[in-house]
């Protein structure tokens, strides 16, 4: 598939910046991800604000190069999805829920399908999860019975990286059994 | 973007076999997937024998419509990719690593790789998450420190569902903050 072959981690932008019909599009692709039992964990923030796109940039371990970038997509799981009155859960990264391991699996489906649907509008992305869960929140008002499972930086290319290694096939298939 | 719009979860197939030239590149797919630090922690499990397949089903809570699939893919995330020496981890529905939901995250998007490179085969595919990680592994002789993601039924579609209820983009897209 195109799309899976062209994309690459983009960590170099064009200043060019990237129309929000476009940005509807690609959300809109993550809202037809599938999910568990159809639950439909994911939420979508959409920075193009200077000052919160640095703040953001500062708490992932202040990775310049995210601000070249003339979007970020703040991709938010929730766990109120799945847990009725889950408004005390304090989430964090070593919290033991099943549910927070549902939601951290379909919201990264979601992401992908925006990462993937980027190519077609000629756009980059990288995934980036570096950062705490306490410090991205507090930053974006987030409650915190969310987890952040990404930011994704949005923005025309400006680099053109080689692929990366990857393992062989017959390093990852088994067929039958393990 | 195609694959995107017009991926369903496919629980009715036709018996017809799937070419394992095929398979393969639907695993090909996934094994350009992004993940962090590239460590591709992900395993995938190919199964086409039926005592194996029935085995599956069954511990999937008896789905007896799974059987109509020609092909199982089981994908695997593995937390010796992020753990050194962690022969000795049991993974489980409620374990804390950080490190589990890292590899629950970047498999996550290699599977939905498969999901979508599956439509341009005309394949149908569905996620399938009910199950034990006890079960599951010792059906398959997986070790403890892999986490049984999802299984995945390939076949050519012999339904075609309607799209499932989503909510509304406004629901889900927020503007520079929470």
């Amino acid at each position: 598939m195109r799309e899976i072959e062209l994309r690459r981690s983009i960590r170099k932008y064009k200043s060019k910046p990237v129309e929000m019909s476009i940005i509807n599009s690609l959300i809109e692709s993550a809202r037809l991800a599938p999910s568990g039992s159809n639950t439909q964990p994911w939420h979508f923030i959409v920075i193009t604000d200077d000052k919160i796109k640095n703040d953001v940039a500062t708490v992932s371990h202040n990775q310049k190069w995210m601000l070249t970038a003339p979007v970020f997509i703040v991709c938010v799981a929730d766990i109120a999805s799945r847990i009725a009155n889950s408004e005390d859960i304090e989430l964090d990264e070593t919290s033991p829920q099943f549910e927070l391991k549902q939601i951290i699996r379909d919201t990264s489906i979601a992401i992908e399908h925006i990462v993937l649907n980027a190519i077609t509008f000629d756009l980059g992305t990288c995934w980036v999860a570096w950062f705490t869960q306490k410090e991205i929140r507090s930053v974006l008002g987030i409650p915190g019975n969310k987890f952040v499972v990404s930011i994704l930086t949005v923005g025309y290319p400006d680099e053109n990286p080689n692929p990366r290694r990857r393992k062989d096939l017959k390093e990852i298939i088994h067929i039958n059994k393990w």
